[in-house]
This record gives C-alpha cells, structure tokens and sequence, in this order.
C-alpha cells in the first residue's frame, strides 16, 4: 500500500506541537485583552493618540464611576453564569457517573465480563483485548470528553464575561479597539476549544496504546466514548443553555418592552442580567460544547473506520493519526487567519466589521484547502484501503484530499447562504421587514417561508459533500468530510463568540448608563454578531449532519449490518419514527422555554408591581430572583429532552435491535437538519427584520419605523417567537441527531449481541 | 391456494350495484335538501310544528327580504366558484393535455414505440402486449382519473353552494334541523365520490380487459395511470384552492378585523365573497379530489402489486378485486352510518352536535371492521402468495383481514388525537389560549409546541399499521391498510363537508343581516365543523402517508429494484434531499398566500377609501374584482410549487435514475407526514383558541375575552397565522407525497430503461 513521506515520530511530535501552539497563541490573545484594566486609574493613561482616526475620544473617559458601574455589572453577569453552570455542572456530574455505570455494565456484558482475550471483530483470526477492557477504556473515554467538554464550555464562558465589559470600556475610545478586545476574547475561546479537544485526545490515545498495544480495533472502539462523552456534555449545555437564555431573554422583553415600554437591557428591569448571563450560558458555553462534541465525533468516527482499514491492519501510524493532522492544520491556519483580523489589517469604520469577519471564513478556507493539500500528501500513503460495509475499497490519498475539501467548502456556502437569508442587508428579510406593515401575523407567514426556503441550497451542499465523499471514501470520506467544516473551528467559534460579547458590552453600556454614542457602537459591533452567529448555526449543523452520517456508517460497521434497506418494515418503522423525534424533542424545548419565560413575566410583574420606585429608577431590582427562576427552570425542563434523547437508542436498541435503530438515526438525520436550519434562520431573520426597521438606515427601513411605530411592534413580536427557536429548539437539534448516533455506535457491540429482544420473542 | 366463497360473477354484480347503490343515496339526500326552497313563498307553509321542541319558532321566517337576500348572496358565492372553478379547469386542462402526451411519449418510448408482443416483466415465459399498448391505456386512465376527480370537486362544490343558504335558512327553525341540511348535503357529496371513484375504476378495468384478455400483468400497470390522474387534479384542486381560499380570508380579516375593525363576514368588506368562495373551493373541492386521489391510488397499488401475485398469476378474479369489494362495503357501511345521524337518532341540542358527528367515525368504523371479516372470508382463498420484492410470500386471508382492519382503527386514532389536539373543549388548546395572555408571540410559541406535539401518536399509529401490514402481506398489506383507512371515506367527506357548508351558512346570516339568535346557532354548527375539519385532515395525511408508501413498494416492484440501502451515496442524497422537499414547497405556498393576501389587503383597502359610503353600509362594496383577485393569484401562484411535485420524479429519475428517486420518495415521505400533520394542528388549534375566547363558554374563557380584549387581539394573530399552515400548506403536503409517489410508479419502466443518465455517463 506504499508509505507515507512525513514519518510517524514526525507526526507523534507534529499533533501536540499544533495544540500547544493553539493554547500558547489563545494566551497571548488573553493577555492582550487583559491589558485593559478595569479600574479607572489605568484608564486615564490609555490613550491611542491622534494618530489613529478611528479612537474618537469620548466625553466620560475618565468617569470613575462609569467604570466600577462596569466592573460591578460584569461582576454580577459573571458570578450569575458561575452559579448556574456550577449548578447545571452538578446534575450533570450525577448523570455522567450514572450513565458512565451505564456504559461500563452494557459493554462488560457483551461477553458476560470475561476478562479473556477474544477473536477480533473484524479480523478473526487475531486476538483482541477482551469486551472487559472496551467496557473500562470506553467508559474512561466517556468520563473525559465530558470533562473535556465541561472545561471548553466554562472557560469559554469565564473568558467572555471577563471580555464583555472590556469591550463596553474600549468602545468609548472607538469602534475599532471595541472590536478587537471582542475578537481576541472569541479566539481566545476557538483556540482553547480546538487546542484542548486535539491535546486530549492526542494523550488519551497514547496512554490507552499503552495497554492495547497493536491492537488497534480494540483501541479505537473504546476511544469513541471520548465523542459520546463531549456530546452528552453537550445536550445538556445546549439544551439547558438554551432554555436558560430564552426563559431571560423572552421573559424581559415581554415584560420590559412591551408592558412597561422601557428599552432593552434598560437596568430597571429584573431580569435583565439574567438576560446577559444567558448569553453567556447559551450562546457561548452551549455553543462551545456542541461543536467540540462534533469535533470529537467526527475523529472518532473517522478513527474507527481506519482502525480496520489497512491504516489500522498495517499500523500505519501517521496515516492513522490523518484526522488529527487536520485538525493540527487547522489551528495553523486560523492562526494565521486570525491575524488578518487583528494586525495585518484594520478595522476603520463600522461597515467593515461584517466584512472583515466574514473575510476570517474565507481567508480560513482557502488557505485551509492548502493545508489539507499538504497533509493529504504528506501524511497519507499514495494508495491505501478503506473499510466499507464489509468490504475493503481502495482509495488514492488525492481522492481523500477532494473528501476533506468538500467538506469544508460546503462548510462555507452554508455560511454564506444562511448570511444571505438573515443578514438584513439582502432582500428575504427586508421582504420579511416590509411583511410587518400589515401586522405580526404576515411577519410571522413570511419569516416561516423564508426559514423554509433558507434549507434548500444548504441541504443540496450537504448532499454533494455527502455524494463526493462517500462515492470516494466510503464512510471514512464522510467522516473526514466532516472533519473537514470542522478544520477551521477555532475561527468559526471566534466570530461566533463574538456577537454575544459584544451583545453583553451593548448591554452593560445602557445599564451603566453610558452615552448614546456607545451604545451606538456596541449595538454596530451587536449586529454583525447577530449574523456571524446564524452563520455559526449554520455551519453547527451543517457539520452535525456529516458528522451524524459517519457515525451511523460507523454503528452500522460495528454492528455486523451490510445493508439498512427502507423497504424492510423493521427499518421504515425506525425511519418515520425517527423523522418525528426532532418534533417531538422541538415541542419539549419550546414549551419549556415558553413556560420558563411566564415563570419569569410573573416575576418580573411582580417586582414593578411591589418594588416602590423601581420603574422611577430610585429602587433597585432584584435581580438574583430572576437569575435563580432562570437556572432552576432550565435545570427541571431540560430533563425530559434530555431524557428522549438518551433513552431513545437505549429503547429501540434494545427492544426492536440494531435495524430498527438505522432507521431511526437516518429518520431522525435527514429530517432533524431541516428543522434545525429552518429554525435558526427564521429565528435570525426575524431578529435582523427587527433591528433593521430600528436601525432605519435605509429609505425603505425608515418608512417601516421608528422604535414603537405599528410594523416596528410587529418585528419585536417576530423577534420574541424567534428567540427558542433560533437559540433553543434549532441548535440543540444537531445535539439530537448526534449524540443519538454516537450513543448507538458506543452501544453498538453490546445491541448486536443481546439487542432487538421483542422481535426475538415475537 | 384454495378459491374464495363468492363467486367471480357475483363480484361482477356486487361492485357496481353498491356503487349505484351509493349514488342512489346520494341522490336521495340531495332530494331532502332541494325541499327547502329558496323563495318566500313556499317557505311560509313549511312549519316544523310544536311537536318537535327543537323548532323555536323564529321571528323573521316570513320575512320576503332575507330569504330573497339570501338567495342572492349564494348566487354571488356559487358564481364565484363556478367562474374560479371555470378558470383552473382551463388552466389543468392545457396541463392535462401536455402530461398526457408526456405520459404517452415516455412509456411508448420504452420499447421505442414497438407494436409486438414482448416477455411480461415477471413471467419471463410468457409475452405480453407491447409496451405501446401500456402507454396509451396509462394515457386513457390518465385522462380517465383526472376527469373523475375534477367531476367530484365540481359536484362537491355544487352541492355545497347549493346548501349553505339553505342551511342558514333552516336554522331559523332551530339547530337541529340547520344541522340536518348541512349534513345531508355533505354525504351527498361523500356518497358521490365513493361512488363515483368506485364505478369509474371498475368499468374502467372492464373495458380495459376487452384489450388485454388475460394480460393482467399489463392491465393493471395501465390502470395505475387512474392514480395518477386522479392525484394530479387534486394538486391543483389542493394548491390553487388553498391558496385561493386562504388569501381571500387572510386578506379580508387583515383589513376588515384589524383595520376597520368590523365582525367576520361583514357585507362592507369588499372581500367577504371571496372569503366564501374560498371555502367552497378549496375546502370541498379541494378536500374532495385530495381523497379521491387517495383512494384511488391506494386501490391502483394494491390492485397492481395484486397482478403480480397469486390473484393475478392464477387468474382469480374475486381475489383481485378484494380491494373494490372493500371499497363497496365501505359504501354500504357508511349508508348505515348516515342514517344514525339523520334518521335514527336526533340532534336535540348544541352540545350534542360534535358528538354526534364523532360517533358518525366509531359507528362507521366499528361496523366497518365487521365489513372488512366478511370480505375477507368471502372474497379470498384461505391462503395464496403476495409478491415481496422479487419473491412470494404466503399469506393467509385473516392475517389479510388485520391489515386492512388495522389502517382503519389507525385511521380513527388519528381522527381522535387530532380532535383532542385542536378542539378547545381540552387543555392542549385551552393551554395556547391562555398563553394568550402575555401576547401573540407567547401564543405562537405554544401553538407551534402543539403542532409538534401532536405528531407523536399519529406517528406512532402509523408506524404500527405499517409494521403490522408490512409484516403480514409486504406492500399489499400496506395498499389495503390505507383501503381500510379510506373504506368510510364517504362518512369522513360527509363530516368533512358539514363544516365549510355551516361556515358558509354562517357568512350568509351575516351579510343578509339576519338576527344574532341564527348567527349563534350556525356558529355553534361551524364550531364542530372546525374540529371535524381537522380530524378529515388526520384522515387525508394518515392515508397519504400509507398510500404514498404502498406506491413507493409498487414502484420499486415495477422498478425491479430489490433494496433501497439507505448506505449507499445515491439513495442517502436521495433521502436528504427528499426531506427537504416538503419545506421547498411549503415555503412556496406560504409565501404565495402571504403576497396573494396582501394584493387583496390593497384592492381592500382601496375600496374602502374610494368608495363613498362603504363604511357606512349606504354603498355596495364591489365583491367581483376580490373574486377576480383571488381568482388570478391562486392560478398564477399554484404553477412553481405544481412544477415543482411534477417536475421532481421526472428529473430525478431521468438523470438520477431509480435508486435516488426511491430515496427522494422516501425521504419525503417521512419528513413531509410530520411538517403536515404539525401544520394542520397548529392551525387548527389556533383557529379554536380565538374561537374559546369569543364564545366565553367557561369561566375561564370569560377571563381572556371578550373580543376586542388584548388576548382576544393575540389570538386572531395566530388564527391567521394558522391559516395558510392549515389550509393551504399542510394539507397540500398530502399531494406532494401522493403524487411524486404515483408518477414514479407510472414512470416506473421507462427510468429503469432510460433513466439515471447522469450516472450511466460519469
């Protein structure tokens, strides 16, 4: 089958090289923003010079009291988001020891808990460690993708509101260094993320070969665990975050803006912290953990079917480790890219923020497509084989190259696409925007259609990524593919945690009761997050298809199954089954959310109503009530979607067995990605149809305005019902889709020896 | 394998005599509703008398004025959907014409328009007539199927046109006897499409076999071209009717309710006429060719996967007709049913009306199941053979039995969830009304929670029905499960057709200004109309979803395929984006009510500023330009989403060739099953929520209105949201699956001959 031209010491060296580079690079951008202090002593001195035209200096630059009102707030976003992720982190501490008893005991029983060697799965006339040891490495996998998972998201959130107030400090010097401290703040989460999930699972490898040896099957199946784990992690950051940001943010707005008419963020209103913890819960930490999960899984999945490809049979070390020298690639590049945003080029007027991120994705793409050039050619063999139902297919390394490409090109035309349908600076939402003159209700029709019609190009990316690099590769091609969107990560989260930093410094400029004109920039900075956001979203479940996908081909290799056909009634049952389950787990999280946030008008009724002075501004809120209504609410009501999800393969694996379980994760596949993005670009669409009538900056828009006219009443109506379904219901989908199929591949061994036991009595 | 108990000339006799029977009660029905007359004159002697308490004596019963009034109001309704109805047919006519030609050129094509005998595609030892003779006698019933449908819509809206003042005339005298004429007229239409469907079929394959002899492989291919014509009707009748009806409602309450704030069905808007017309053609026309589509494509597949069976290989004609032999005591079943409603029992009192209309479902569908163990026993042999995908599998006549048994108890579960889904007699809409409460945006957040809630059980009863039949007898069982979901589709239209018929009762009080006291009593009737509205919906989706699959299986047979792996590239694009198509097409429709309603909400509004003394009541608003409107846009708009159902097997399969098209068939199945049924709940449920809060009927109803009250305002929002969803997209989602299903099986040998060029040449 030929060598590789980069030799294994190289790569052995090369993995963790990249990730130390990755988290030395998010530290130095750390410590840029660290720079700016939060008390006003060392304000006075920090002075960019008439030099630079885009610091206009700004009346209150050294108002003391401006910045410890800062300090004060940002302290009350932090501890708030503390509380509740040491709270979700509790339940969810209880659950991982549970479920990690769970996996131990299904696997160990797989071979009644024989600590004997056994025939190998696919190799049958070798030795493999026994189910035993599976069963302890995975459950250890397990246990550390979700810890890993745990880390990436509370760092991500410490990191983001230690940024938010930085940001709001810095805008007073110019919407330029607002910008920047934003940024660096994201990167400093993207590197973190894609540094710490690569290091991980580079040492977890290592330490594991130490036991299995050549026994690379055995090796690889147990380190899947390390996907199941960061997803689990997942479910419940983006499930709980979700619930948690929306319970807020709709509870104070319906309360806020329209019953007591006051503006967002207005510090009057009780809620209005939890408000800003949310986004740090749901939009950063939620969002962290769900794309480290697909990028764990997508290596896992890859990993599994190379190890009993001839990558895995000839041990061949440095093809092995090809999904992890993508990976390492990966955070070369979007160091590299990163630099473009903060020292080749300057940010100099509020218009070219949303260019400038959006060129991060494509200067991250092309110089990406590169990379994985080089590493196609450097790290895999000229020819080689790759496993495919049962068969062994062989496959060139430039054939792979095309795999991993696609992949990360269709990454980028869902981005654009999902831009287009909810960036307010294109026709769907100025049509949607214009839909409000006749009222909520043709504002709510025309946001449905578009969200409808925003799947279409996404879906036809996705299909050929999955056409090219299955006809290629077979599943390994999809997982690589997937690895592939996922290569360029620590970009994407950047910009994506991003938008809520800067949504929170908007924030804590209008409760600090700064000038107009700074809020003014946040909110400049605020809506280009708005869109780098959907564009996140959007690649989020983009590559949780692909990622899904190559799991279920994974599953499917594991269990012994050759064929998933539609026309057996076992499997079409699972296939329409499946296809209801996102619906199912949708009107869970809408309703909580929907419950959580009347919780929450309660409350906050409750305060204006007996708070003396509160709404004249002499009496303060309580805020810590509305923090605590958010957590307990998202901690009881992510419960049973979580619930659905987990118990879902667990039932049908174990009752209607391994074909019925295809179908569901393809049912559940195909039709969750059309609810998810539906759902996030109706939700964003609407949100951006809102803030371009408030914003007015066209002749069009201002004919639709301003704040509190008829159509700018029916956009925040819009707004309100997008709010679950773009930031809870849609993006917890892909967490659905996911970590469905990376449970059932984990499970897999122990459904295909003792599943399916209702048709077995049947 | 045994010969059945009823003789074959016996089956010659019974089928059409129940279908005359049918139409003779049809008739008979029609014969009770023209006794009311629509002139004064007459009217003064009919007095029900004191004996029968129901009959309050109203004042007005003499009154010249409204019953001339109201005579010139159906005028103007009937008019209106006689010249819209005039119009589409003009427009399918041309489309009819074309696809025929189509159907002509590319099934003659497959043997290059040979006229010799050529091997049958499943007896390879016997030759059957040439593949020409199987393109023109597709084309005929084609054509055949199409003509059927277009008679039944035509008819159904006639009748409906015919009674709706009628209705409101008798309900001067009481509830009891308004429901009556409603009903009556609805099982005239009911009977008249049973019937109508089932005769048409049968004379059809008569005439046929005159051609084919013994060629039943060939006969039956042929006649699945009923199916489809029948399907490619209703999808004009669903989508234009939808978009027709929808617009002219969304339109008149835009301005009518919210602007000028006048009641439903005021005579000063000018778009009220519209709002009728609507009704009448696409909730009865409509409605009416979607489930004569169904049945009779559910009666082609079985008929032609039977054909290839034992009933077919062995000549045995009762067997092969076990599926009209359901359908004719279907039709006998649901005559007894009728006279439960109008001869057996009375309707005494308001509250009594839904129940009376459900029972119409048990009653049918318990005598049904008695029905379906007498044909079984009497028209099968004991044990024969059902072709499975390349082989026979035996199957005995009881398990025959359940299959069909099975669809129809699904069939009433789904009916029954669906009621308790969106009738506000429980707490799923009473919960959506009071979110009413804390705005519009909480109410859509809770409806669309309802919607997709309310998939689950439906979901799940299909999944068994497919399980069981699947199982029991392969894709026949599937084809007989929807038969016996469709065998009492006379009662279900009857029920079905009572609704807009009391709708239209009601605008017709109204705008003749008759007294509250008959507006209540016909609101009280469309009430139980809107849930049993909902419940036909249930119905029509179930069904599709069982029929399209049983298609899917035809086709497949025809295609020659033997699996359809979801593991391989071509079907999972297939799939994917099958999935996506009901989300195309629903952004499509609902955009297309959203313009078509503004273009109304304009001519509305010009109306009202332009002509003097509208507002007043002192001048006539001008009815025919919105008719016109209506009329334009819905033709105009039901061309992209129609070419977009027609357009994608023929496309898919010509360059895509058959293993994609079965996962595009798939794929939209089980995806497009869920968006409906969300859909028409969500709709529904919204629509009965407004309805909750204006009637006030509870104590805490009285706590959300009265109408005008800020929940009340909310609730309107989601009502008209729902509008489109309910009528216009979810329903209309029935077809695309239906059809795309049908063609492909038409289309069948010519895209295993000619068809996936795309591939054969890369």
């Amino acid at each position: 089958m030929g060598s590789t031209i980069l030799p294994d010491l190289a790569t052995e060296i090369l993995v963790p090289l990249a990730a130390v580079v990755g988290m030395a690079f998010a530290l130095l951008q750390y410590v840029f923003v660290s720079k700016i202090k939060m008390s006003p002593e060392e304000v006075t001195g920090k002075n960019g010079g008439p030099t630079d035209y885009l610091i206009e200096e700004e009346e209150g630059l050294n108002d003391h009291n401006v910045v410890a009102k800062c300090a004060e707030i940002q302290n009350a976003i932090s501890e708030g988001a503390t509380s509740f992720l040491f709270t979700e982190y509790k339940y969810v501490t209880m659950f991982m020891g549970v479920f990690a008893v769970v996996i131990f005991l299904f696997l160990g029983s797989v071979e009644g808990f024989s600590t004997k060697p056994q025939p190998c799965t696919y190799n049958k006339d070798k030795y493999c460690k026994p189910a035993l040891a599976t069963a302890i490495f995975s459950t250890i996998s397990f246990l550390l993708g979700a810890v890993t998972s745990l880390i990436s998201g509370f760092l991500g959130m410490k990191i983001a509101t230690y940024a938010n107030a930085r940001t709001t400090l810095e805008a007073r010097k110019g919407v330029g260094k607002a910008f920047i401290v934003a940024f660096r703040s994201g990167a400093v989460m993207g590197f973190l993320l894609a540094a710490n999930g690569l290091l991980v699972l580079y040492i977890a490898i290592n330490l594991f070969k130490i036991y299995y040896g050549d026994d690379w099957e055995g090796l690889f199946e147990a380190i899947t665990g390390y996907g199941l784990g960061g997803s689990s992690m997942a479910l419940f950051g983006r499930v709980g975050g979700g619930i948690y940001t929306k319970a807020a943010d709709v509870g104070a707005d319906l309360v806020g803006k329209v019953e007591r008419n006051i503006p967002e963020d207005d510090p009057r209103n009780p809620a209005v912290i939890a408000d800003n913890v949310g986004d740090n819960v749901g939009d950063i930490a939620g969002m962290g953990s769900d794309l480290f999960g697909s990028y764990a899984e997508s290596s896992c999945a890859a990993l599994v079917v190379a190890s009993i490809s001839s990558f895995g049979i000839d041990h061949d070390l440095t093809g092995m480790m090809f999904p992890l020298l993508i990976s390492s690639m990966g955070i070369i590049v979007c160091l590299i890219t990163t630099l473009f945003a903060t020292d080749f080029f300057e940010i100099k007027e509020v218009e070219s923020i949303e260019p400038g991120l959006k060129n991060q994705l494509i200067i991250s793409t092309v110089l990406m497509t590169v990379g994985i050039a080089i590493v196609s050619w450097v790290a895999l063999p000229s020819s080689f084989t790759i496993f495919n139902f049962g068969v062994q297919k062989t496959v060139k390394n430039w054939e792979l190259f095309f795999c991993v490409a696609v992949g990360l090109w269709a990454g980028l035309v869902i981005g654009f696409i999902t831009e287009y349908y909810t960036s307010n600076a294109y026709s769907p939402v100025q049509d949607v925007a214009d839909s409000c003159r006749t009222g909520a209700a043709t504002n709510v029709i025309f946001g449905l259609a578009l969200g409808y019609k925003s799947v279409i190009i996404p879906i036809f990316a996705i299909a050929v990524s999955i056409f090219v690099s299955f006809s290629l590769a077979a599943m390994y091609g999809i997982a690589v593919s997937a690895l592939g969107m996922l290569s360029t990560i620590a970009t994407g989260l950047a910009i994506d945690a991003y938008g809520p930093i800067s949504d929170n410094a908007g924030g804590i400029a209008e409760m600090a009761g700064m000038s107009h004109r700074i809020r003014e920039r946040t909110d400049a900075l605020d809506s280009a997050g708005n869109t780098t956001a959907a564009i996140g979203k959007g690649f989020a479940i983009g590559s949780a298809a692909l990622v899904s996908l190559a799991l279920f081909g994974a599953f499917v290799s594991r269990a012994a199954i050759t064929t998933v056909d539609v026309l057996t009634p076992k499997v079409f049952i699972g296939l329409i089954v499946g296809a209801m389950l996102p619906y199912w787990f949708s009107a869970m999280t809408m309703k909580s959310v929907g419950r959580a946030a009347l919780e929450m008008v309660e409350e906050v009724r409750r305060q204006f109503n007996t708070i003396p002075g509160l709404m004249e501004g002499t009496a303060k809120p309580d805020y810590a009530t509305c923090v605590k209504i958010s957590t307990d609410a998202s901690i009881k009501e992510m419960m049973p979607p979580g619930a659905l999800v987990i118990l879902t393969p667990l039932i049908v694996g174990f009752f209607f067995g391994v074909e019925t379980l295809s179908g569901v994760l393809a049912g559940s596949l195909v039709s969750g990605v059309q609810v998810a993005i539906s759902a996030s670009n109706t939700g964003g669409a609407w949100d951006n149809a809102k803030k371009y009538i408030e914003a007015g900056a066209s002749e069009h828009a201002r004919t639709l305005g301003p704040k509190g006219s008829d159509p700018h009443k029916a956009a925040v109506i819009g707004d309100t019902i997008g709010d679950p379904l773009k930031d809870t219901s849609g993006p917890s989908l892909n967490i659905l889709i996911k970590l469905m199929a990376v449970e059932s591949l984990v499970f897999a061994p122990f459904f295909a020896t003792h599943g399916g036991i209702l048709f077995k009595y049947l």
